[in-house]
């Protein structure tokens, strides 16, 4: 089913474009589904755009966007651009709530295509605030590969870089699917050592491949505790409810758990893995425009690109299927916009 | 029961001294009671030591010390001195484990009074590395009250450094015993807006007295929902097992719930918590000897100083039955080391 919306009028501060890729995330399942219960229906997902810019607005042409520019758009549209964290460029903790790409409500007095709620990626034209668009770099190589940048990039970018991942820094990444291989190759990419963790034998290759230096299947228990105390982070990406304590003890002291999937069990660690070893439980959610901007430069500059699979529009049940049954295989899906109707 | 020990001879980097005060902690009373099956007898607690240099070694002497000087002595008494902790002046994390006043095992081949196992301030004579001295600055005001500090002092002082606790700062104390209330003082005396939350209203005044500008009865759910989003930190001194979560959702987007008692219970805290709301749970265990002396110098000249009981050495047994039957009303007994023997 394609449904029309009629895009807003680009106003002084926005670019309109006209869209090449659309990636598809497990978070569009999730809201296709009504999985959080809160999806407002007729729903148009997609939080991953790449198109080329068609028109411009004043104030967006005075931040250097011109008609022809190449742009990306991820989770976030609009924000209240005024709170202390919109502030300091985290627009995802934004006070008044960010304004997500699609199923969010607008802001600013904004009429939205769908009354007042946003509609994502799965078109072919898009309008936004310029200061939610991303410059994607010239020369790019893998135009359609920018796309799952922009959310799964970004998601592992944004804590990557608040704990300073570096040279010889010791990183894990737990679950290795779309987000945890972009975890390797960001981090590996910064010169971290990194241990790749998943739940058997099975992605070692694809692991290592992305840049892991070590590999732990998570169920070889002797494994896990050969690994003890051996890690300065983890950026954890599994959502499914797991035991975090044999997470905690391959931290070394001071050493940080970084979640990044929305567990629905509560997170559990010993009170003495947090004073004798000062470790912390932490979480990040996505990241802000400017650290977005910081990752699709970091990514082009150093050809880190997820591994995708490129489909016509009428694949995109089959693929939501995939995802549902877990059949990715830890490739991102990208549409071909040019295939929408 | 005493017991004569002899305290080694003072080597070059040592200080001898004449005890005037040592502070009882309740950790003293699980050593004396066995409680973490550990205790080697006989065993001479005491982590919280005041006393005036009687001896000098020539390195202790090049470090500043002199006869006559007033020293105090924590929890520590040695470490390696050589890994990346103890270089960072956290000698708590030492590599190869900080040696603890009493109970420990003796390091670089120094021989303990007690064997190689230290033995601690219920005493009338101490010998130190100099390097794990404190010096206690000259015109205090409340000498007695400087042992306590030794131990609860640091243990609070060392997380509010941490965490950078600054004017503004919107700062909970959980647990309003002996730590508690040092936790109020030095963060109110930082300029921090202090929030003391006990299980119930029997501790106000004593909180507000120490300065907290508002109180919580964690007892009380409705007061504790109403203050959701509220606090940047929250020092949590409680022991007992407790419900974490109540807790993680008094934190701001980006709070820190840092942990200093030992819950026996593992600290559970739902992923949501830590990604929507960026937030982090971690832990904290006394503090290093730079610190430890940043730490006296500031609560001597602000006057924080915990509520303290002096008793003779016969009155012993019944401070630890009074902490151990939770009798104490969070005063801190120190020891009048004159009257042992």
């Amino acid at each position: 089913m394609t449904i029309d919306v009629e895009r807003h009028a680009v106003g002084d501060d926005d670019v309109s474009f006209d869209l090449a890729y659309c990636g598809i995330c497990h978070t569009d399942l999730h809201f296709a589904m009504n999985d959080l219960g809160n999806t407002r229906y007729p729903i148009v997902p997609g939080h991953e755009l790449i198109g080329t810019v068609t028109e411009v607005g004043k104030n967006a042409a005075s931040r250097g966007f011109a008609i022809g520019d190449v742009v990306g758009v991820g989770c976030i549209v609009d924000s209240c651009l005024a709170c202390k964290y919109c502030a300091s460029n985290e627009e995802q903790y934004c006070e008044a709530g960010m304004t997500m790409t699609y199923g969010g409500e607008t802001k600013h007095g904004r009429a939205g295509p769908n009354g007042q709620i946003t509609v994502g990626g799965y078109s072919t034209k898009h309008v936004v605030d310029s200061r939610f668009a991303i410059k994607i770099p010239k020369g790019v190589d893998d135009l359609a590969a920018c796309a799952p940048l922009m959310c799964a990039g970004i998601t592992l970018f944004d804590p990557i870089k608040a704990f300073g991942v570096r040279e010889g820094m010791r990183v894990g990444v737990a679950g290795i699917g779309g987000l945890g291989q972009m975890g390797i190759k960001i981090a590996a990419a910064l010169g971290a050592e990194v241990t790749a963790i998943s739940r058997t034998n099975a992605k070692e290759a694809k692991a290592k491949a992305a840049g892991a230096k070590h590999f732990i299947a998570s169920s070889d228990a002797e494994a896990m505790k050969n690994a003890a105390g051996s890690l300065d982070l983890i950026l954890d990406t599994v959502s499914a409810s797991h035991d975090s304590e044999p997470y905690a003890a391959m931290l070394d002291k001071k050493g940080t758990l970084c979640l990044l999937g929305l567990q629905t069990a509560p997170v559990a660690v010993n009170a003495t893995q947090f004073v004798f070893n000062r470790i912390a439980v932490t979480g990040s959610l996505i990241g802000g425009i400017k650290n977005t901007q910081e990752m699709i430069d970091f990514c082009v500059e150093k050809k880190l690109y997820p591994e995708i699979k490129i489909i016509d529009a009428k694949e995109i049940p089959e693929a939501l299927k995939n995802l549902n049954d877990g059949n990715d295989a830890g490739v991102r899906y990208v549409i071909d916009c040019k295939t929408i109707k």
